[in-house]
């Protein structure tokens, strides 16, 4: 019943300058709050809705400016991984690998995380049921890793939309494992834009509460200084200004659910 | 912003006695807690799964209890009814008419209850989407009444299943009207039992955490002293002697999200 | 496996000329595919998306129609009730009594329905699952009136959609009743229109195909000779001049899937 | 509007002797109703549900297996891909790459797969809406390869269990790509048996005749001597000796919908 972590950072690693600029607005948000926080970036959007979304900077460029944050914040860094032969480079520059809600099944993909002996944030597939998250983790934990966090993003709810079922938490929570809520993806309505998702931000604040009263490990919140304009999911970033405050209220709640 | 207030009772009313003694605890942890009580029992369940479940007491014997309770009380007392011909006896009887979620579309019986001038609590059918309440207000408030409540009791989500989207809470709230988060029937299995509806009484505490985290004006919440043996609605109901604690909890928290 | 039959008409009665020209067509269509025909009218759509839409002719001029039509056609009428003191008045005119599907778990609507005797065409709940209309079924049945029909119109899929779940004929087939799909509603748009629903009718043809191909007793579909401007249902009706193409492949499907 | 041509064979591959006596089972179905078919067959099940699952024969010898098919009976050979470095080497042996639904928004594998020139079958993910495809399938197209097929293999609802939506087989014909409906999978119960999928073969048949009266270019259906005993997807194969009853009726549901 530790407080819980903040997982922050922009959807898609845009460069050092970038990264370094919401690194110190995230810690100084996290310094504010007592809120222990790990810096996330994507060095490459592997399943975009469609072609004509951004790719990213690819490994070698983003992962070392995920190590340089870690350096400079003493932070932990988290990416996520898409084949099997990215983990193992990954891993030499981060904390935390991250396996997308799509690739969750993916056995091989999650053996080579697995093996890596890094902390894998495995994120609950939008066709899956909360218990069934049991079997993916035994799959990382056969490699006799442990360092497993399961996060949910969302769940299918008819056609283009998410929906956040919060007995998926505690139902979660019972393998052991520490639990996350993504409160930016819960809010995305997959393939809304036609060629690109859609979401609502607004959203993010309200879910985010009611994730932390329902008791969580960790938040993963992405936000950015002009989501509007973000190379991706900028219908559902926070403003990097906001953060605080949200923040604040979300500790007030954290208290209040896990008296010490 | 005013606190949280929690409409309380079993699910179906089933003496006078029964009802005196549940308010007697109800009222005892809402004192200790600072929370307005509402007193609820319908007194005719008219849409069970299956003919083999029981009806109720009926009319004349259940109003008469809710009316009683009243006056011992001191607290609104509230019930639901089915069909136009009801509206007008239930309101001699009580404050608050609540029109059934499968219900929440037939205009005639919106219309009869709005004409009472009572408060009318309007539970969202699990077949609608929150944004689809603010027509079914309309219907009401087309009457001259704008003593309405919208309460949300989960929505369909494959067979035999609910889930509630905390999303709907602050979309309905765009109406203006007091919105009631109802933590029983969310947890509800509908036909999950065969013959009658399942649930998981082990969710209503986390989802009234987060329905009050992201803010609601009231909570809806039955209660028994013997849940499992009760004649309805058993395995979503709270056992009354939970509901102090509980209550407690969801206080800390409603503190946190309306500040003074 | 009889050739299935055809429930078909406008949504709501519009007058009895307009009643007379539709059946005419109707009629004809039927007539030359060998497909028997039930007229089916509304006199009071009693559950509009919003108080703005028309609620139809009344009782006394609407079961009048009908009653006319059955004499005029020789064929059997059937209209929708809404609550219980409807169920003898509308018994008089009509030979089928339909329960709307938001009112399928009504208890009391079911029984009044049962006792007058009629057919009874049930419509299975958006919210409901296949296996449950075992149990509304039986509440009509215990009246000792098994002339039951169960229609599906369609399972709750998201917001504001309905889906098909075609597992459902054979499932509701299992009760030894008789099934019905009901081609329009299932392709409405539940509120997607804001005020009204919306609703797709080219899917029409291609669901009346799967349904007839998977097996079914009854289509019920309903037609205007101007849908866009009919006073409801517009957007999921067929033109009348296209339904004799559609019941000659429909009548040929279902040659194949009922052998002589 | 050629009419259907079938893709059967086992689930995974067990031996050459084991593929060599379904496909001969299949050709005689087949040649016996006049249907082109088309031999699949897994060599990796890379997304089991659980570690317990069985993987598969491995790359080498299922590869093997399946040129030796196609060698012997003349017919196309169709094996899924799961990550990038597999396309070129099953692009050696086989006329069909298909990409698994979970994978169906993997940039980098469909970029691979369409480098190969061969023929795509893309599954449509259970998360995404049918008309979200077009975007999938332009991922492919834009590597100047246009041989694509669009497979509905059932979208989430609720938790462990599909749903197969059949306005989804026109929307994804409106790519202009010929579209295959997968009664196999769509009538699964994912992760429904705990460490495993569940299913429910008795529904192939009816959303078989389904699928083929809405109108489709392919049927994927798998096949298996003995489904009880089959190491993966046993619930939901049908008995091979019911396949050739099984397409002559599809075959004369294809005839009424495809007149000549």
């Amino acid at each position: 019943d530790l407080p819980f972590g903040l997982i922050c950072g922009p959807c898609q690693l845009e460069s050092l300058d970038h990264a370094r600029m919401l690194a110190e607005k995230i810690a100084k948000a996290c310094d504010a709050t007592g809120t222990p926080f790990i810096f996330k970036g994507s060095y490459d959007k592997a399943n975009r809705s469609s072609l004509s979304g951004e790719r990213g900077l690819g490994s070698e460029v983003g992962l070392t400016i995920l190590s340089k944050i870690r350096d400079e914040f003493g932070c932990p860094v988290l990416t996520d991984v898409h084949e099997t032969h990215h983990c193992d480079m990954a891993a030499e520059f981060v904390d935390i690998l991250q396996i997308p809600a799509f690739l969750c099944r993916q056995t091989d993909l999650l053996l080579a995380a697995g093996e890596t002996g890094k902390v894998i944030n495995i994120k609950k597939g939008q066709f899956l049921a909360p218990w069934d998250m049991a079997n993916v983790a035994q799959k990382v934990a056969s490699t006799g890793n442990h360092n497993i966090m399961l996060c949910d993003r969302g769940t299918s709810f008819g056609y283009n939309t998410l929906v956040s079922d919060f007995r998926g938490l505690p139902k979660m929570a019972e393998t052991g494992y520490p639990v996350v809520f993504d409160a930016t993806h819960s809010v995305q309505q997959p393939g809304g834009n036609g060629n690109s998702s859609g979401g609502d931000r607004t959203m993010v604040p309200p879910l985010a509460r009611a994730a932390v009263a329902v008791g969580v490990s960790c938040l993963f919140i992405e936000a950015h200084e002009d989501p509007d304009n973000a190379p991706s999911d900028g219908p559902n970033m926070v403003r990097i200004e906001e953060l605080q405050g949200l923040l604040g209220t979300l500790r007030a709640l954290d208290n209040v659910v896990k008296p010490a």
